[in-house]
C-alpha cells in the first residue's frame, strides 16, 4: 500500500520509521505547505515525491492511503478531503475537534467504503490486550486511576508568550486532547461508556487546559484520568 | 495531666502507649460499657480506675481531659458531655458526623475555655511540617493527588452480611470518614478551603461508601483525594 503523509512534525518521522519496517507498505509522497520542509523529510526517508498542493497530492492515483498529522483542528478537513478523493485515512489523535466532525467522517468513510483509523497506538499494543484478556481475573473493579503526565517541549514557548499549536485553543490543543486522550481510550476500551464524565482543568489565560482531571462514573466503579502537559515554570 | 479514655478499640491501646511516653501526662481512668472490657484494658496499662457509667467518670475530679474513641456517631454526644463536665477533649477522627455538631462543640469549648482537639495525627508530624515549610520551593502547584487506601479488617464481616461500625451509615462510617479524612486534612492544611468539592463514591447496598474520589477545585489548581477501604472480595 502506497501512503502519503500530511504534516512534518516529529510524529511523522516516527510514522515513517514504522512504515519502513512494514512489508507491503511504503511512503509514496509527503506533503507540506513549504517545499523545503517537504523535501527535507522526503530526503530523510528516501521518498521520491513531494507536494505543496494538498489537492494535487490527493489526486495522485498512486496514493492509496493518507496519514494525517496536521494540527488537531485541521484533522477533520484533511480527513474529509482525503476520503472524498478515495483515500484510506489514518489520522493522528485526537481524531477531530468534536463528535459532530467525527460522525461526519465515519459516515463519509462508510459511504466511500474506505478505512478510517485514529492513530491511538496504545490500545493496540500486546500488553493492553493482555490486560483486557485477564481483566476478569482481578475480581470486581472498584477504582481505576490513570495518569499520563509529561513535560511538553512547547511549554517554555507558551510561558514566553508564544502560542504553539498544542497550547492553542484555535487548533484544538490542550492537555486533554494531547495526552489525556490516551487515558480515555485506555479506560473506555476496557469498560465502555461511563454514566457520567466530568473534567476539571487548569487553564492558561488563553483558555487552553494545561492539565486536568477527568472523572468517569460507571454504575459500579469510578475511574480518574489525569494529564499534566507542563511542569512548574 | 490526668486523662480518661472512652472506647476500648485498638486505637485506644495506641493512645495509651503514647501517653506512657509523655512526661506530665498519665491515664487516670478508662471507661467502657462493659466492666470486663474496661478492666482488661486498665490492667494492660496499669490504670487504677475503671468506669462503666460515663457520667460517673466525667464527675471524677481527678480527670482533667478525656480521649474519645467511641464509634464516630457518638463523638459529638461524648465530647459535648465531657466539655459540659469541664474536661478538655481529644476526639478521634472524624471529629463529628457533620459540621453543625462540630460548630456546637467549638462554641461550647470556647464558652467553657477548654481545649478541644481532633486526633488527626498526620498534620502534626515533622515530615508534614517540612512539606508545609518548603512548599513554596516547589513552584506553582498545579495538581495534587492523594491516595490513602488500606484493606479494612472489617470488610470480610461486611461481605459476610454483618455491619461493623466502620461500614455502618448509622455510625457515620465509610471510607471518607475513616481514611479519606486524612487526605482532606493533608490538602486543606496546606492549601486552605477549596472553591468546590465533589465526592464520587462506590457504595455498599447499605448506603455506606466503601471507596471514593474527592476532587477539590481551587482557583488555580486541582487536588484529588482517593480512599479505598476494601479490596476485591
Amino acid at each position: 500500500m502506497n501512503i502519503a503523509t500530511i504534516g512534518t512534525g516529529i510524529i511523522v518521522e516516527g510514522f515513517l520509521q514504522a512504515v519502513e519496517q512494514l512489508d507491503g507498505a511504503s511512503c509514496h509522497a509527503v506533503y507540506s505547505r513549504k517545499e523545503a520542509t517537504a523535501k527535507k523529510l522526503a530526503d530523510k526517508f528516501g521518498v521520491q515525491t513531494t507536494y505543496t498542493d494538498l489537492t494535487a497530492m490527493l489526486e495522485d492515483p498512486h496514493v492509496e492511503a493518507v496519514y494525517i498529522a496536521s494540527p488537531n483542528r485541521l484533522h477533520s478537513e484533511h480527513a474529509t478531503k482525503a476520503l472524498k478523493h478515495g483515500k484510506h485515512v489514518i489520522c493522528e489523535k485526537p481524531f477531530t475537534s468534536n463528535v459532530k466532525e467525527l460522525e461526519a467522517l465515519i459516515a463519509l468513510a462508510k459511504e466511500k467504503q474506505l478505512l478510517l483509523f485514529e492513530a491511538i497506538t496504545t490500545v493496540h499494543m500486546p500488553n493492553y490486550h493482555l490486560i483486557k484478556k485477564h481483566l476478569h481475573q482481578l475480581g470486581k473493579i472498584k477504582l481505576v486511576q490513570c495518569n499520563y503526565s509529561q513535560y511538553s517541549s512547547k511549554y517554555n514557548q507558551l510561558l514566553a508568550g508564544e502560542t504553539p499549536n498544542v497550547f492553542n485553543p484555535e487548533f484544538s490543543g490542550g492537555a486533554l486532547m494531547d495526552i489525556n486522550i490516551y487515558n480515555v481510550h485506555f479506560i473506555m476500551n476496557l469498560f465502555g461508556s461511563p454514566e457520567q464524565v466530568r473534567y476539571q482543568a487548569n487553564r492558561h489565560p488563553n483558555g487552553i487546559d494545561t492539565s486536568g482531571v477527568l472523572t468517569f462514573t460507571y454504575n459500579d466503579f469510578i475511574a480518574t484520568s489525569v494529564a499534566v502537559r507542563i511542569q512548574a515554570a
